[in-house]
């Protein structure tokens, strides 16, 4: 999982039925991993939350087996002890 | 997911049979998140449309299990609040 | 999906017996998207073909569930209008 | 898999429910493979170890399949001979 | 698939025990794809050998379901013709 920074919304009016209901946070990475990238939220985060990303398949294990994303906020961050 | 601009389609005559039916876009990632990906478009999306795009096995899941495929166009972007 | 140009051919002898009987073509990226890949011909294509390839899990969707491979040409590409 | 060093640990508070019980460390990639990511460890390892991950559906065969996580610190690792 | 050659061996005594048995060879790819990464052998390769190697879920068709690793060697590699 990669940690990254909520830094906005995205909305779809005209989408897979599917995703219907889902809320998609645009997160940043941190470390630069690359550009931000939306993710359906699954931990009831919001822009500015430092949060945890889980990609590919995973990301259904959490949002559902149904859902087509690849990319879903599973956690907030409190505490990074390196 | 990722968020691109379809900037053009793809014919392709001879394919796997299972991919007949499909249409596919080429998407510019945005953020320079590389080159541009061929999607099979879900969401009845068209050149210039701001997209979101789906990939791995998550296309599938929008697309259908046995459709050969691993990017999807799934939702078109009305709105990115930052 | 990625469009590539065909320009080689890879043989193993001593390989997975899963593997028997596929072809395997060596496959460029188009727009500098890394090194050549290798990747399961389930098209018909050969060197100098233009070809649409799907990564990952959806490589055995074209291929055949218990073919351990992650790259796929699924299709042979007419056109792209940009 | 990739090599690295686990450099800290991550707490989440709030989560997604699955993830009750998972230790979350930060492993830093050897070779310059990009930025520390987040491991649910398998292994009992802990900073300063160099560890074996497993990324993508795999770190879920390690984790268990309802557990939506995406990298698994799934070995420490004794020696490298090269 | 992309093509690698082996560079070494990497040795795990603490493991997730589904593990065992399995060797894990250390694949430096070709063509600059980035760091050398680890893999299981499926295919009796040893250092020196040029390979094919499968990522992702795949590695786990030719391991076997139940290992969690992401990267297999699935062939020793003749001859690739330009």
């Amino acid at each position: 999982m990669w940690l990254g920074i909520v830094i906005g919304n995205v909305w779809c009016t005209k989408k897979v039925s599917a995703l219907t209901g889902q809320t998609f946070l645009l997160v940043a990475p941190e470390g630069h991993q690359g550009p931000a990238l939306v993710c359906a939220d699954q931990a009831g985060a919001g822009p500015g939350d430092r949060v945890l990303v889980t990609r590919g398949s995973g990301a259904r294990v959490a949002a559902g087996e149904s859902i087509p994303v690849d990319a879903a906020v599973v956690g907030i961050v409190d505490r990074v002890e390196q």
